[in-house]
């Protein structure tokens, strides 16, 4: 293999999620992330997404180590099932690392990992690539961005960030760290580009939790329930600091908001003033409690969506109650999210949501914070990372306005392999890297053959038809017809009774040659009855 | 019946869509409005939802008109349902009528209704009922409130409305002629809650003009693309003149956009300059053409939709095209027209789309705007319509914080009964509305238990099991499964071949009692092997 450097996107270039780099120089190999995706509605029952590890699998005996930018799921989610396949030391900061833990522990594969805490200054040799951290603002602690120094030049990976001056935790992106880090230049700048059609700054977080200040004050009397992101710990932190300013315990309701404090109360991210933590079931006065919940997505089995639905077993929603959905809806969540609003007003909370008050900001800067890091860069070569398409494309277009020429910008597919010798790029053949769809236990036996059924499944049902035939290739007894998600039996009766004459008729006229003939004999006949399209699975059964 | 004024939603109260309220006096009804509601991701394969119009039909003999505010389908696409069961007199504007024409003859039911054409400031009488209208600035031409002076005191019924100063085809909101049609007060205020969670004032569509404008001067020599909804007449007549002002010639794609087109030329409220319109297939130079496109929602079969997949057969995207997105994203469309999106970028194309510009400006007004009404109203009694149950408990709100007293305020069900005599109000009996759900000919045969089990078969498809048995309930032969959107034979042959094994065990120890035995026990296989929950359907066949 020629000395030259290879960046290989194997998910998270082209859609949103499952972000996965491999980087390899020789016969050296390094992955930055390992993510999963959940699933929009085009995959219907696919419980999530992972990115194919075949091309880390078989070349892992070349990989040196495994880094994390920081601990969300579509970061770190695909590890439990890449370590069932590969061992390899795994590089993050504490509470990177803490999130990491929690999820191979899950998975059994904890002995499979040799996980590295490192500082969010550190810097550490990987084979040929010297890894330097640099601290970025994003909404969980010990976020990274990384230049990774190579033999043929430095190349900057910004991890999600935003440029937020006054951010919760603390935290900003230390621009100055990472221009002392790149004194050379930087042949290539992987950014962040989820926010690539948002003009002007992201908001500051300090604007949050003035807003939630307002709101804590206006909600007198009555309880206050607060939904957002169980990895948005900075917030969470804020937001207990304000329950104590205003002489309320906290109780906390959701599995993964519990465990992710948990973990940040472990490593001092998060520091509960004493007797502010209660039990959900404690008895509290409604004007002393605040409620922290998960399920700002509308998720059906989440803590407020129990509420909603009234099937929480320790809250019941009621006159009073403030509740604030402290997260933006994720694109696809807005049906989901609407209806639980509408049920949470009709038990008579005052919900707060949306643009009623500002209590929300993105984790990711906006196309203004893109430009400042493409200036303060001023790579060579351009690759946008994260975000879909659209978002990769529009921050290519700012590339290009920000002095980096439009042939050395690349918008990569997974799979695709950028290769570099520190003057000029190309493109090497890609190496492959379909999605893999994970539902229940079975990861990549669903395929694109089941969804396309389960769509089909999902708009018109289905029928099965019995017919038993004897030697003779005569109906023997009635056809049965099974049927689910088309009709009811009860409220369409005529319409079956119909079908198994049109089959008998069928059968009478010496028609039947084949499964295929009778399919579409009821198909047809199912068209011209009821303009839908049911699947007709015909079953001839010889007797 | 005591002679007492009753308002009945049977649609459009609680949910978004599908408008529709019968108002009562004494043996005499009238209708406002009858829309239809497109279906979110909760009702699979249904086409659409309609009121329930029972109600109506049980009443027809009182039936003294049927009055439509504007021409959008939220308000007239239930008329052609309607009308199959009733005849009645229909009063709308010309536009209105215009589109309601349309869609009865396609309906095949034009003869059962008397179109009645009236101006936007008539007054009409229907048994005791006096209709005044108001003009009202929407996003189609012709769109009117209601002031309806009864027996017992006056209704005011906004239908939608924005309080635009600026707005595209010049008809603004008459407050004043509002207030000169009640000088003796408002009984009850019936206002449209769209934009209820919205702050501050819609923008004005002056506003959109203008950012096209300036969009036509970037888009220098290459193709403009506009989609947009077809029935923003305003909006399109703005842009035929702007294409004007840039020397470009104006071609329509998508059936919508031209049928409505042609609907609005002839009524005088589009006009279009000579030699301006040309085919879709005409030879034009790129820097001298406007497409104006149906598919600002994603909608896979859309002008706009066939283009991203590269299936329309006169428009190829390609680099240099400018592709405007001129309409918001309904919320639960916005997975759809991120994958649009991302396939039009894949293509070279310049899309500016959501923040990027300021394309697109709400036809309803906002909370500052529905402050504005509710004062200039002044209504005794306040009835929030329009919108979904969080926008009308919003604007419930904002009616309390104007004076209307807390008790006067009614959030009513579909099919509530609120009755006055003038003084005091009150509920009656429901009269009972249900969605009907419209799925191709199938018009209420397809229910909640249908819907649940397409639900259930999109997640994880189905498995029938045909098992021949004797009369001594042994097994013949080997059993057979049929199976769609679970797994597939191909890749899941060893799963499938385990569950024959099963139930031939099964059936081995003699546990075959009925039907629900082998399927508890296929539905504990396949969750024990895949967690995952197919629909499983035994069928066991005597031989």
């Amino acid at each position: 293999m020629k000395k030259q450097l290879r960046i290989i996107p194997l998910g998270g270039l082209g859609e949103i999620g499952k972000n996965m780099t491999v980087l390899e120089y020789g016969r050296n190999m390094i992955v930055v992330d390992c993510g999963l995706m959940f699933p929009d509605s085009s995959l219907p029952g696919i419980d999530l997404v992972l990115p194919q590890f075949d091309y880390v699998v078989k070349n892992q005996d070349q990989l040196r180590g495994i880094v994390i930018t920081h601990g969300h799921m579509d970061h770190i989610g695909g590890l439990p099932y890449l370590m069932r396949q590969i061992k390899a030391p795994i590089y993050g900061t504490d509470m990177t690392i803490g999130m990491i833990r929690r999820q191979l522990d899950e998975g059994k594969v904890l002995q499979q990992a040799h996980l590295q805490v490192v500082k969010n200054t550190d810097s550490f040799q990987l084979g040929p690539f010297k890894i330097n951290l640099f601290p970025v603002a994003h909404s969980i602690p010990g976020s990274v961005g990384l230049v990774i120094d190579t033999p043929v030049g430095a190349v900057v990976h910004t991890g999600d960030y935003k440029l937020d001056e006054t951010p919760a935790g603390g935290q900003t992106t230390d621009l100055a760290r990472l221009k002392k880090l790149t004194p050379n230049g930087v042949l290539a700048l992987m950014a962040d580009s989820t926010n690539a059609d948002r003009p002007g700054s992201t908001p500051t977080e300090k604007r949050v939790t003035e807003e939630l200040d307002r709101l804590f004050t206006e909600a007198k009397d009555g309880r206050i329930i607060i939904a957002t992101f169980a990895s948005l710990l900075a917030r969470l932190q804020e937001i207990i600091l304000l329950a104590k300013k205003h002489g309320r315990k906290v109780a906390l309701t959701g599995r993964s908001l519990q465990e992710n404090m948990a973990i940040a109360r472990e490593l001092g991210y998060i520091k509960i003033p004493d007797g502010t933590l209660v039990e959900i079931s404690a008895r509290v006065p409604d004007k002393k409690l605040v409620i922290l919940s998960t399920g700002s997505q509308g998720e059906p089995r989440s803590a407020l969506n129990r509420m909603a639905e009234g099937e929480h077993r320790e809250v019941t929603v009621r006159k009073g109650d403030t509740i604030i959905i402290s997260g933006g809806t994720i694109p696809g969540n807005e049906e989901e999210v609407g209806r639980m609003l509408n049920k949470l007003f009709a038990r008579g909370a005052n919900v707060i949501y949306g643009k009623l008050a500002d209590i929300h900001v993105s984790g990711h800067g906006s196309r203004d914070e893109m430009e400042i890091m493409l200036q303060a860069v001023q790579p060579k070569f351009f690759i946008p990372v994260h975000g879909e398409v659209r978002h990769q494309h529009l921050h290519a277009r700012l590339a290009e306005k920000n002095n980096v020429a439009a042939a050395n910008v690349y918008i990569l597919n997974n799979g695709a392999a950028w290769a570099s010798d520190g003057q000029k790029a190309w493109l090497d053949k890609p190496v492959g890297a379909c999605d893999v769809m994970v539902d229940g236990r079975l990861v990549g036996e669903v395929g694109a053959v089941v969804i396309q059924d389960r769509q089909n499944l999902s708009q018109d049902g289905f029928i099965v038809a019995l017919m038993r035939v004897n030697a003779a290739n005569k109906l023997v007894g009635e056809p049965e017809l099974i049927t689910r998600g088309f009709v009811t039996v009860a409220d369409s009766s005529e319409l079956l009774k119909s079908a198994t004459r049109e089959i008998k008729q069928h059968f009478r006229r010496g028609k039947v040659v084949a499964h295929d003939n009778v399919r579409e004999m009821l198909q047809n006949f199912f068209y011209r009855e009821t303009q839908s399209r049911p699947v007709v699975l015909p079953s001839i059964i010889r007797v």
